[in-house]
């Protein structure tokens, strides 16, 4: 395929599961026009996309947050419905509570509810019944525990349309509905720098001056046949990588990378916890739900098909941000004394059963945090559309995502997307111009 | 003066104008603790501070920056009147508008009077009568006006609260309180990283986890006879480089640096710029006030002690964000071709006073953006309290900004600072977890 002296009418920069459903549903919506994704790697969704821990639910303390995941996993699950297989595994998010948190996120719980978010609460007698397994009290004389300072488990929370997902095959399909619609792919290409032009050019070094109008007209490249590509719109989803491409023309990329590692936990000949894995209570599947523990935010992720545990906590403070990660995160590897000295102690403080547990695998992968509210952002900027700030749920929120950056281009910052199931979302409520959206408090 | 082994209740690192006025307050309200001001450079205001434009203005769109501003100028002319020179001169912002950004304006200069803000408003024929050297009107045939595209002048707002005062001088002011209150300075030390650290330390390699309380308790030094130092609380007070601090434990430092350049244009020699430098129409000082010019936030500044301008424009799009600042700002030169290309063109077209002149000096120093809203942030972390995001307006809100952090420290983030004249300010509101604060619309 050539592109050489082609102007695009939109080139979509990044692969990734964000870049994938831009892509997509700026394709369905404006057939006739060309449209361009393009990703330095060979493949779909090959980034942190692919190093995700890919969970899914609609159980946000924001009403922004709670209508982006909602309505993606609408959608998510009527694709399943329709056969394809996204690897869809509905097995609710049970988050574990001691007893302040049980209290001080019982008005977050109540505006979920309101919101119409199925919601389940457990009080400790029905937790201990419905999971045995579940250490919930500790006594004085316990020192490890007092060392951790594990509280008590007062109840739960249970999120009931939540559970896991294949981002590998949620990347397959939308790429697949892309190309099949007309898009076009160019892997193995990178975007190095975006071209910034006066609309009446001068042909005078050092173009464009502050007092011209400029904008955007594409992308410089590197690795690839042709130089450049030209496009009307470009779309910047490059998730930790989006300051790299916007700071060199005085654009913020709003976004903060910081290490997600994940540890892989296998049950094999270990029959307590294989037995785990499976549970009655909770969902159809028949399997434990995602638990988050109430210290650190560990959790853990059961894989009956694998007969495996993920297992990770929250890096927050002491935890670096990544100023300019490395374009194929080679250097971004999970550390085997995180987990010994971090997620361990907390994952057997809850569960005898992992009792001198040690990963079988490990990997890590970058968060695209927007530290400023912890939800996503959609923005323009002179021929520019920017979406970004996952903060670790974004594969949640990619389909509303692409829907809205889709709007965007067809009526600007000022109009409405019909997410899916034809949800009406203001999108200037999450530009930068006049963002009006709560600060999640739940974050993992 | 040795350090080795004290531990001290504040240290403020960054001898800028910030930290010097969040040394001088907490030192003033806390005078029984032991505060340290750190910086490595030899100095007060050795870095950015001197290299600022350093003027000051209570005309802005946002009631937060009306209010830090006012008070802080407020302070400066009450220290002035009591005799201490600070280079005060209330030369008056003249904001020079076409008709689009008149009318743009309006409901903000109608707020900004409600407000209680000193605003004088001119038409054009006010303004042609009190400027006669301003070209207030472009013919079809000036072909470089239409190049630039500049437009007519429609007439001005004239801050009269408004002009420059000299950063040296009110650093010097600030670091002499400082130390008559018994406060004590170390410089050419560099405070290289935090010291993040358990408040139940176990001695394991690693630590803190991510189950231990941890807090800030200190700072790394390079190039000093101690490598560290230890205090109860630290101040993050350093400008551009807030990020390179705090990233390495897992805080956003929430700014973006981006080059400012100032040229010096002589008007020895040059009897029309000369004659331009005075002018009794505006304030009893009989010089040109600090003029702000309709096209890309184009401004002049005289000078009349120098008989000189200095001249600059706005740096937006096209103009990188610098992400690691370099710690002596070496590579942050001034570029004569973006004088040339840039101001010049806009200056002349406005006032033909300035043809064929080039710059006599030029200098480049570093804004820190806060590009959210550009207005200045105060946040508290773990043993930490950060200020920053001047947004290019740092100098003249510095003494509130001081009052402020100084309240924090001693209130927390749910009090109120008293600021000077007992301006009441809720402090949580300029932090970052229930941030409450405008955008700011006149950012120059």
């Amino acid at each position: 395929m050539t592109t050489e002296g082609k102007v695009y009418d939109i080139i979509v920069i990044g692969a990734g599961i964000l870049g994938l459903s831009c892509a997509f549903h700026l394709k369905r919506n404006n057939p006739g026009k060309n449209i361009l994704l393009v990703d330095r790697l060979s493949d779909v969704g090959q980034a942190n996309t692919a190093r995700s821990n890919a969970m899914f639910r609609n159980t946000f303390t924001s009403w922004d947050n709670q209508v982006l995941s909602d309505t993606s996993i609408n959608f998510y699950l009527e694709v399943a419905k329709n056969g394809i297989d996204l690897g869809i595994r509905k097995t609710g998010y049970l988050w574990v509570m001691d007893e302040r948190q049980l209290s001080l996120n019982e008005r977050h719980v109540q505006k979920m509810i309101g919101n119409g978010i199925e919601i389940k609460k457990y009080d400790r007698a029905d937790l201990e019944s419905a999971l045995p397994s579940l250490r919930t009290r500790f006594q004085d004389s316990d020192q490890e525990a007092k060392l951790l300072k594990l509280e008590n488990v007062a109840g739960a929370v249970f999120g009931i349309k939540c559970g896991r997902l294949d981002p590998d095959k949620l990347s397959k399909y939308y790429e697949q509905q892309f190309l099949t619609l007309g898009g076009k792919i160019l892997f193995n290409t990178n975007a190095k720098s975006l071209l910034l032009e006066p609309n009446e050019p001068l042909g005078i070094e050092g173009e464009p001056f502050v007092w011209q109008e400029s904008r955007i007209v594409g992308v410089r490249l590197e690795g690839a046949a042709q130089s450049e590509i030209r496009a009307d719109t470009v779309v910047i989803a490059t998730g930790v990588w989006n300051n790299e491409i916007l700071e060199p023309i005085g654009i913020d990329g709003h976004v903060k990378a910081k290490k997600r590692q994940l540890f892989t936990i296998s049950a094999r000949g270990n029959k307590h916890l294989s037995d785990l894995i499976y549970n009655s209570n909770f969902n159809d599947l028949k399997v434990l739900p995602y638990v988050i523990l109430p210290k650190s935010g560990c959790y853990l992720k059961a894989l009956e098909e694998n007969n495996e545990f993920w297992v990770a906590c929250e890096d927050d403070l002491n935890r670096p941000f990544i100023n300019t990660p490395d374009p194929n995160l080679e250097n971004c590897k999970a550390e085997p004394s995180y987990y010994e000295h971090n997620v361990y102690p907390i994952l057997k403080g809850y569960f005898e059963e992992f009792e001198n547990s040690k990963p079988s695998q490990m990997w890590a992968g970058l968060y695209s945090y927007n530290t400023l509210d912890s939800i996503p952002f959609v923005f323009t900027e002179s021929g520019l559309i920017v979406a970004g700030g996952g903060s670790g749920s974004g594969i949640m929120k990619a389909d509303a995502m692409g829907r809205i950056v889709d709007a965007i281009y067809r009526d600007g910052e000022k109009g409405e997307a019909a997410l899916y199931g034809n949800v009406h979302y203001p999108v200037e409520k999450i530009g930068f111009r006049s963002r009006a959206v709560q600060r999640e408090e739940w974050v993992i």
